[in-house]
Parts: structure tokens; sequence; C-alpha cells
């Protein structure tokens, strides 16, 4: 169900308002009432009346209510809840704490099963509430409102919803919803998501998430909220260390950072390094159309700070563009002979007002540049206030709707040219590079909206035979199976090198000639991690006689130094030569799913740890991503006169292990090391699975 | 000549002071009368007095002076300096513009001339000038007077300058001097960086730079510099469009970036980000003492902003502490069951200021514990006010000098607090995750100041061989030698593999059976580059015959597909097996002299630029640095059951081929490639070096 009319009611209650000053039930009654102009109802049985409001018993007895606001001690809310159900109230804020973050976990899901058997939606508990501008709604015990913007916001963390709630006041940033998830029993992150993307009042979607509790269902709404509007996340827990805090806080089960990043990028969200960095992007989005291509220019009034924009710039992969020659003819007779007249332009630091005007409506025009990073310092002739009103003129009066971020740099002497920007809604950053940065992510995103929506390609494949497979090693008690997988692999229209297994000698000389010499002969062993140590590995075998002598020494040095081991055969495998070697693995996440691993064979993974994550099912795009985001990258290309390797058979592979990996969810865990790829085809070697237990 | 009273001169003249209002003349003349007690002598030529102060025709006519502040147009400077030199005065300031940086360079080097003629010290061209706080002098046309502090920064972007001046003066940030470095054209970051090591005021050092003039001077005055107080650099053209930027703007000649990282590194100088960055440090090393130790404890009021403030601190390498058993013990008798006593301690949402004094009471006396990380987000129970006087308090009382960095989150509600704070010498920050990365900034510093001090190891060395050995190149006009300068290696003591030159096939021959067989034939040309492609490089040749058959058909091909190449004969070299490649380079960098490199062979140079940079000479700790930098580096240990490689011999490679760079500036570059690294030894097979022209 939606959550249309969640953050718009009509009417609320606030069950558990309090006559007690300072208590949580009189706070957020005295919110809601300051600015809610719908009706509100007090309800407690202990009051008739609080601070000249009519005061209702119990829930049942008001008038009909759109929203609740439940602030009663934790034992109580399941009863308090029945009795919403029982009356027709759909919408819940449960601002009571004392649940699963308190290790109340039975409570909460009793409060949970109310919730669903009545179809109500219910934010909490354990949090602050939200506040929304456009209905004046304060539903929450913060203290103060928020002021009236376009910024959404959902927090995981109360904590840090009253920190910036406070921070953002102190510097005029506004939010359409302001939002505390609390312990996101029902509503969570997907559902804000949903509502948010659809709030003509939102332009942007913050986020802080200690973890994401159904991943996959996130990648599908983030994934289709990003072609509409940005969704910046800060996610806490990346490291260890932090993973740790979060789990002893929030009973969260944090999935790995990898999955994360991968999610992420897949769902086109923007992962911000910080609060600070997500607000410095959310101003920006705010106040700013998003761009239309990717070249930024710079204008200033000094070398230093034009340098350090351009730094920025340049290491978040960002052009500092080249302007066309009517730019640069036209910043030529504007400007002095001294300014530099390329990118980025100095006006000097002697510049008026009017030069800023000059130079910013000669570059504003320029096809090249598609966002504008004014800088100003405050030397002898700056005048802040004037070109802060210049900068408010020409984004005003210019047809562009080019982003323009600006850093008015310094204190005192930048305030009323701060205010003027911020009240024109022109973002202003207190040092270049903050400007720069923001630039870059609007750079980012506007890829990310405009990207091709895609869906992962189907195969024909032969699924019974795959689970009949995984079946038969589930039975024999087998949770780690190798090389018998390979044909499995096969079924999904993943080469293998040409394999059998045999269980005697001679079916191993007859398997060895079908499949024609040189073979490699493999132990199969669940028992025998490495088999090499063992002897249990023998490469370039050529004849049927050599195949006798091999089998007999194999199993006589298992038998010796394994006794215990089960031997499931040997694989007797065609031997290939050439090609390289690269790994695609899968790894199953808790919260995402299948993670799939991409990587070369031998140090690039072991030692380099050079690989890319993505989510299973991948698309085509997904796939030539991965392939090209590992530094390796050239080598598949082919360097110093060795062949390429056929990239096309590796990304086809990719996209069918992805579809392999979805299919079986009782694989919790696959290596194929190595796929060997030549200069055309490829064929997978080895293959180690994990079932689940 | 060090600038003692540079900073702190008795007297002062103003040469250029103006009667007219807001002119530069007349705004630094009213600067430097503000607050400086020493004398104030104003010289033009046509005024009696500016503003009832007595006006000097020209500076012969003044009392003596200190210091010496020249306003006058560019092209008078010359005369006024030798008037100035006539006089005896010693220090002056060049405010005046129109220098190098305006394209005059000669007169620039004129007025550098006369200022050495004299033995005067200059500031500038081109500088906004200086302001000391001690002595309450503003020698600037900066509009406002720097607070008192104990931060030394200079600056050679003035603009910079006058932003940072109003910012830092907004946020009460105090600085012992502040200067504008300008063209540089005499005093620079080397001779500043000496002045504010020596000055007892100082506690930290600020460098904004966009380029070194003298990269040398600078690693040896930084480097014992660090010892004493942090040194933290903003150097601005970090990536190329940035460095694009700076040469049009100063005509600094940038050096390549990895110089200026590897030059800052040896010298224990901390490169920031970024400007907001460099102040987040600044004002943790100007307030606090700098940490012990390396483990940081976080003691917050919410778990998130504690989670934030970790993985800030995990994602720099630095630990957050486990507690001792008497800690846990402290704060589990102290706080409620609730809060998290391990770390980040959280002491729940609605602490009282007194838990937050139990929880820093317990954790500063921890001796895992070197500095502490306190947060707090404004909360029903949150005084912000009373917890920052515990914490001043707890700071003052504690007989630790653990730093304590805080955050008081929000906006107004944390106004006061920040406010109290900030008059007791504690850093706050707006967020969590800036407080987290200035304290892993102090822990970094701890680890620079308590570095051993070493000098790079000597050799002894045949030098007048290599000499010998260049000099023929040059005389033959060849700037491209190889192979025949692998014995100039030998004669540093560096292994190579045993080669000798042969220029007929009967030298061949007797070449290869003194060797001993196999062996590898190479062709030596400075023509071919690519010699394999020719067919000028043979492997495995074992005996006279084959040398013979070789050498004839080497000649036959090379004659025939590069007919213009000059032969200087045929290398014969002992075939080596085995082994790991590694490349060692050198290039030379214009400010920092030989930038050596390390890295694997293959790949990791070529395709993952996973190198390692230093600049020569290296100590012995340098060396070891650049082989455990690479992220390869588990592969010289030996992976998979692969022997390891012999780093021993790798480490005394480097150092002698530091030497050997060192030795022979007229070499700008080298290329050891590869050197082969065997379990015991090494040996170089192949070199390329390039000679100045």
């Amino acid at each position: 169900m939606m959550l249309e009319r969640f953050f718009n009611p009509g009417s609320v209650a606030v069950i558990g308002a309090s006559r007690e000053k300072g208590k949580v039930g009189r706070v957020v009654l005295e919110n809601v009432r300051e600015r809610f102009r719908g009706a509100i109802y007090p309800v407690n049985p202990g009051a008739d009346e609080i601070d000249g409001m009519r005061c209702y018993p119990d829930i049942s007895s008001t008038p009909p209510v759109d929203l609740a606001i439940i602030v009663v001690p934790a034992k109580i809310v399941p009863d308090v809840l029945e009795e919403c159900g029982t009356k027709g109230i759909t919408n819940v804020v449960i601002i009571s704490a004392g649940f699963r973050e308190a290790g109340a976990v039975e409570l909460e899901t009793r409060c949970v099963d109310i919730i669903r058997r009545y179809g109500m939606r219910a934010l909490g508990p354990n949090s602050l509430g939200f506040i929304d501008t456009r209905s004046s709604l304060n539903a929450s015990f913060a203290s103060g409102m928020a002021i009236e913007g376009n910024i959404g916001l959902a927090s995981q963390s109360g904590a840090l919803c009253t920190a910036i709630l406070d921070w953002s006041t102190s510097r005029g940033i506004g939010f359409s919803t302001f939002i505390s998830l609390g312990n996101k029993a029902d509503i969570n992150e997907n559902d804000i998501i949903t509502a948010l993307t659809a709030d003509e009042g939102t332009n942007v979607i913050l986020l802080y998430l200690e973890g994401i509790k159904y991943g996959r269902k996130f990648m599908e709404i983030a994934g289709s909220a990003t072609y509409q509007k940005p969704i910046i996340v800060v996610k806490a827990g990346r490291t260890r260390s932090g993973a740790r805090a979060v789990s002893s806080h929030t009973g969260t089960l944090a999935g790995s950072d990898a999955a994360y990043d991968a999610a992420f990028n897949q769902s086109g969200v923007i992962r911000a390094e910080s609060v600070e960095e997500m607000f410095d992007y959310a101003l920006a989005f705010s106040y700013q159309k998003v761009p239309s291509g990717s070249g930024v220019a710079i204008i200033t009034n000094a070398g230093g700070p034009g340098v350090l924009a351009a730094d920025t710039c340049e290491s978040l992969g960002v052009t500092i563009t080249s302007f066309e020659q009517r730019t640069i003819e036209a910043l030529r007779s504007s400007l002095p002979a001294a300014a530099n007249i390329y990118n980025p332009v100095d006006v000097l630091g002697d510049a008026r007002p009017d030069r800023y005007k000059s130079a910013i409506e000669a570059v504003i025009n320029d096809d090249n540049v598609s966002g504008i990073i004014v800088l100003a310092s405050p030397q002898a002739m700056t005048d802040m206030k004037r070109i802060a009103e210049i900068i408010v003129e020409v984004s005003h009066t210019s047809a562009s709707s080019k982003p323009i971020l600006v850093s008015l740099m310094g204190g005192e002497l930048t305030q009323e040219g701060g205010r003027i920007l911020s009240m024109n809604r022109i973002p202003n950053y207190e040092f270049p590079e903050r400007a720069a940065r923001a630039m870059c992510m609007m750079i980012r995103y506007a890829g990310i909206a405009a990207r091709t929506c895609a869906n992962p390609p189907d195969f024909d494949v032969d699924r019974q035979f795959v689970k009949d497979v995984l079946n038969e090693a589930k039975e024999r008690g087998d949770r780690r199976p190798g090389v018998e997988c390979l044909s499995a692999l096969e079924k999904y229209g993943i080469s293998v090198a040409d394999s059998a297994i045999a269980i005697t000698r001679e079916e191993a000389v007859a398997a060895a000639d079908s499949i024609g010499y040189p073979v490699v002969m493999k132990i199969m062993s669940s028992e025998i991690s490495h088999k090499t140590d063992v002897g249990g590995v023998r490469t370039g075998i050529n004849d049927a006689d050599e195949v006798r002598i091999v089998y007999d020494s194999m199993m006589h040095r298992i038998h010796r130094y394994v006794p215990d081991a089960r031997i499931k055969g040997v694989l007797i495998q065609k031997m290939l030569e050439g090609g390289r070697e690269v790994i695609l693995g899968m790894n199953r996440d808790p919260q995402f799913g299948p993670v799939l691993m991409f990587g070369l064979g031998g140090i690039s993974v072991e030692v380099l740890k050079d690989v890319a994550f993505r989510i299973a099912p991948i698309t085509e795009k997904d796939a030539d991503d991965m392939i090209k985001e590992i530094r390796a990258y050239p080598m598949l290309l082919g360097i110093r006169g060795e062949e390429p390797s056929d990239i096309g058979a590796i990304k086809e592979t990719l996209l069918r292990f992805s579809k392999f990996c979805t299919d079986f969810p009782e694989i919790t865990e696959i290596d194929i090391n190595p796929l060997l790829v030549f200069k055309k085809g490829c064929a997978a070697v080895d293959i180690r699975l994990t079932l689940e237990e």
C-alpha cells in the first residue's frame, strides 16, 4: 500500500498525549499543534483536556482519524494498534521505544502482525516521527520545525535527524519531508523512496542508512526512481569496525560493503562519503537544474582557487572543457589583456562585478559548457554582494538551464552575498573544492538519469538438469561439489573444457580416447582441497598407457596420503593450452542475493584484489562495465603484441553465469576458476560450489 | 640569512604611502598604523604628511628602519631597493605587482640582483604582505588583522590569503604569522619553514603551494622541521588540468605530482586534499597535544554518528581500539545497562552531561587510548553547553595530555557549546567524519615526529669508470645508451647478468665460450627500440656453432629490416632462468632531482601502474617502504608455494641505484628492466639510459 495520505493527513490523533511539559507525549502534541491546520485529537485516559484542547479517553472515542501518533509505553502499543485497526485508522507513527533495539523482538513482531492484519502502514517504532512542511505537520518530538524546501530525507538514526534538523535550519536548507525511520518494522527505505519519487514537491532524496532490509526490492525501486530524481545515500558501517558498531546498535544484519557498492551502482544511487558531502550534493540538486552534458567551466578572480576547483573536477573524472572559439573571442573582447580567457577563466584580482557578468554571459552560451562554477575571493575591488546579484540576474535572464554553483570564499565579507545567493536558490559553498565536487555529482547524476533501461537477457537453459545435479550432491551429503558440476554450467550455455568422469581405470582410458589427447586427470573428492599437493592433478597425458599409469599412481598416492577421503572418481579433461585465466565467482549476500565477481586469475584476484562486483541478474551493460572496471582490463585487449582475449565470450559467460546464480538460490558460493579465455571463445576448466545447509 | 627580525621589526617604513583613501599605499599604511607599536615612517616625495603623520620624501631621509614595505609602481622598485640597500635596510616586503607574473621577468631579475648584492631579504613581489600577530604588525593590504594564535601560514596565492583571513576570523581561528609569498623572488617556502620552525609561538605550519622552487632544499628543511612541528600542505595543480592552470598563472614549472607526493612523504609533510581539510587538521594541532600512540576512542550519544566516525578512522588505517578490562568495568558501573560500553561508547540518547563525564574519565585513563573523539547530537536530554563545559573540565583536570576532538552536531543548539570549546582550545567540528579525520592526521603526525633520523648509506664505488662510459656515449653522440652500461651498474655494486660485447662473429663465440652456455644474444643499437620485432634478440643458444649461426642471421635481418641502424655490436649474455622480473627506474624531476621508481615487471608497471616513487638519495627505510608499498608486494614474499624473492637483494640494489642516480646528474632517465630477482640474489639484465642534451 502506498503512503499518499501518510505525510499529508487531514486529521491527527496523538495517543499518549501528556499534560506534563517536556514529556515526549506533550512535546509531540505541541509540535503537531504549532502549525498543523487539520483536526487534532489528544488521547489520554487520565485527562479531560490538555492545554485547552479536549482530550479523549481512547482512540475509539475520537472522530475519524487519518494519522495516529503513538507515544504510549512499549508494552501497551499492541493494544493501541488493535484499537487503531478496529477504528479503521490506516496510518500510524510509533514513536514509542523499547522494541527490537532494546531486545524486545517478540513485542515488535506482535505489533507487525497487528499492522499487517489491519492493512495499516506504520513508521517506527523507536522513531523520532516525521515532519512534512507542505502539510505543516510536525509529527515528531524534534525540537523545531524544518524549513520548507524540496529535499526529502529519511534517516535510520533519529539522533542524526535532530542534528541535521538543527544544522539545516541554521543554514536555510529546506525539506519537503523529513523522516526518522526508527526500527523499520513496517515502513522502510523502499516505501520512502516510492513515496518521495511520486511526490512532486521533492527534487532529491537523501537517505542515511545503517542497513537495507530488502536489498532486491531496494534495487528495483531505487533503480526506477533514479531515472526521475537523484538519490544520495550515506551508508554507515562501511568498514569492519563501523559494521561492528552497527550490529551492536541496531541489530541490522549489515551486508558486505562490496554488495552495497554494487547495488548502489546498479540502481543509480549516489553514495556520499559523509553527511556533509550528502548535503553539499543535495543543495545543488535542490536549487539547480541537472546539467545536460559533462563540460564544466570555472570563472574565478584568483588563480589558486581556480586550480583547486579544477584539481577536484579532474580527480573525479570530470573535464574542464575547452571553450568554443566565439566564447574565447567574447572573453578576449570583454576582459583585460592579462586575464586568462581559457578555462578556468581568471577575471583577475581587481575584477569588479561587471567582469564577472561578461565572463558568465560569454561562458553560459558555450555549447561545450554544461555547468558553471563561479569563485570569488575577497580582494581590493571585490564586491561580493554585487557579484552575487549578478549571478542571480544572469541565471534568471539566461535562456539556459545550466547549473551555476558558487563559492564566495571568506567569512564576514561573504555573508550578504551568500544570503542573496541562498534566497535565489544558487548553491554557495565555503570552499571551491566543495563546489567542484557537487558539480561533478550533478554531472554524474545526469548520466544516471539518461541511462538506457535494460533487462537482463534471458537464455534457453536446461534448469532441470542442474536441479538434478544439485540434488544428487545434496543427497550424498556433499555440500562442496566440484568439477562434476561443469556439466551443469554447460546446460546453461557456458563453454566448458571437454570432460568426463571415470570411476575405473578402463573408464578413464575410454574417456581419454573419446576426448582426444593430451588430457588432464584430476582426482575428484570433496575432502581434498589442495589436489596438487597430494598428486591429485596430472597434466599432459598423451596416450592410453599413460592414462593407466597415472590412474594407478594417483589412486595409490591418494590412498596413502589421504586414506579417509571419499573418491568420487577421476576427471578426464581435454588439456587446453594458451588462453588467459579469468575468474568468475558468486557469493550470496543476505540482503542483495547473488553478488557476482569478475577478475583475472592468479595474483590479480589473490594479491591485488583487482575485481569487479555486481548483483545478479545483470544486464549487458553491467557485464560490459564489470569487464572494463578491473584495472587489468587492458590485458584483455592484448598488450605488447599479445593476442586480445575474446571479450564477447567473457560477457556472454558472465550473463549466463548471472542467470545460473539467479536460478539456484540453494547455491551460496561459486568459483569458476579458471575460465580460460582464448582469442576466440572461452572454456570453464574448474568449478567449486557451496550449497546451503 | 635568517628571518628573525623580519616578522618582528622595531620600525617600519611604508615606501609609496599614499594620501588617497582606498589606494594600496594608503591601506598598507593604515593597516600598519592600526596596531603596530614601533616607529612608522611613511615615505612619499609628494606629501609632507599623511593623516597627521610626518611623511618623508625618500627612504634615505628617514631614521633607521628595520623593515621597508614597498608599494611603489613596479618600474621604480629597483631604484627603491637600491636606496634601501644603501641605507642598510635588510628586510623588505615588495607588495608592488607587475613582475614575473605579468611577464616582466627581467625587471624581477634586476630586483633580485640588487637584493642579493646588499644581502637583503625580500618578500614578494606581487605579495599581499604579511601579518604578524605577536608584533601586532599588519604589513599587508588585506582588509583586517588576523586573530592571535599559533598557526603559521604561508600562501602562494594572495587571493586565498584574503579569503582565509576573512574566513578564519569569523571562526575564531588564530595565527602567529600569516604570509603571502607572492612571486617568491627571494623569500620562498623554505625560508618560511625555517623561520616558523624556530618560532616558539608557532605550533603548526600551513602552506598553500602551486610549485616548489628548490625541491631538494625543501626536503632537507621540511624533513628536519617535521620532527618539531607538523607541516600541512595544500599543493594545487595535482592533476593535469590543474597543472595547466598553474602554469598559465604563475609561471611555476610544476613538477610531476608523483615527485611531490614522494617528496612530501619523505620529509614528513602531510598533504591535505583541500583548504578545508588543511584547517580541520590545523585546528587540532593548534589546540591540542600530539597523541603518543595510535588508539582512538569514540564517545557518542547516538549510534549513527559513532559509526560514521569509526568508518572514517578505519578507512584511514586508524584503529578503534579495544579498551582495557578496568575501563570496561568502569563504564559498566557508571552507564545504564543499555549503553554500549565497548568502543564506540554509546552513552545513549537520553544521556545527561554526567554520563559524558563518567565515560570520558573512564576512557581517558585507558592505556590503549591515545586520543578521544566526543560526539553529541541534540536529543531530548542533551545539554550541549554543559557537555562542552564537562569536556573542558576533564581536559583541564586530567593528568593525561591525550587530545580530545569534538563534534557537537547541529546548528543553533550547538552555538554556545561550540563557543565554550573554542575558547578553551578544544577543536569542535560540524560533522563526526571531520573530527575523525583530524584525529587520524594527529596520529599520523605522531609517527612522523617519532621517526628515526637516518642518512642514505654510502658505498665504495668506481665513479670514474661510469664517468668514462657516459663520456664515451656522449662523444659518439649516443644519448640513449643501453646494455653497454650494465658494466657501469656493476661498478656500483649492482649485480648484472654476466655479459660481453662482441663486434665480430668470432668475438661472439669467444665471449659465449667464456661466459658459459646457454647464452642470450642481443643486437646493440640506439636506433632499434623494439629489438625483438626485427629478430634482434635470441635466447637459449647452447653452443659455439649456434652462436655463429645466430650472429649471421641477426646481422642479415638487421641489415635487411633496419638498414640505417648503427650497430654497436652484439651483447652476449648468460641466460638466466627463473627469477621474478622487477623494474627499477629513474626520472629526473626539475624541482626534486632523481625520482626513483620501483615495481614488478610486466603488467604491474605497464597496465596496473603499481609502482612506488621516492626521491634519491633514499635511506634504508625508504627502500623498505618502496618495496612494501606496491600492491603486489605479497608476490615477493612468495604466494601459493612459490619461493620468496630475495627482498634484501632488491633493497641493496635500490640503495646502490639511488647513489648511481645521485652521482650522475647528466643522466635524465634510467630503466633497469628487468632486474631478475632470485631466491638468493638478483641480476640486472637490461638497462636503458637517457643523457641530457
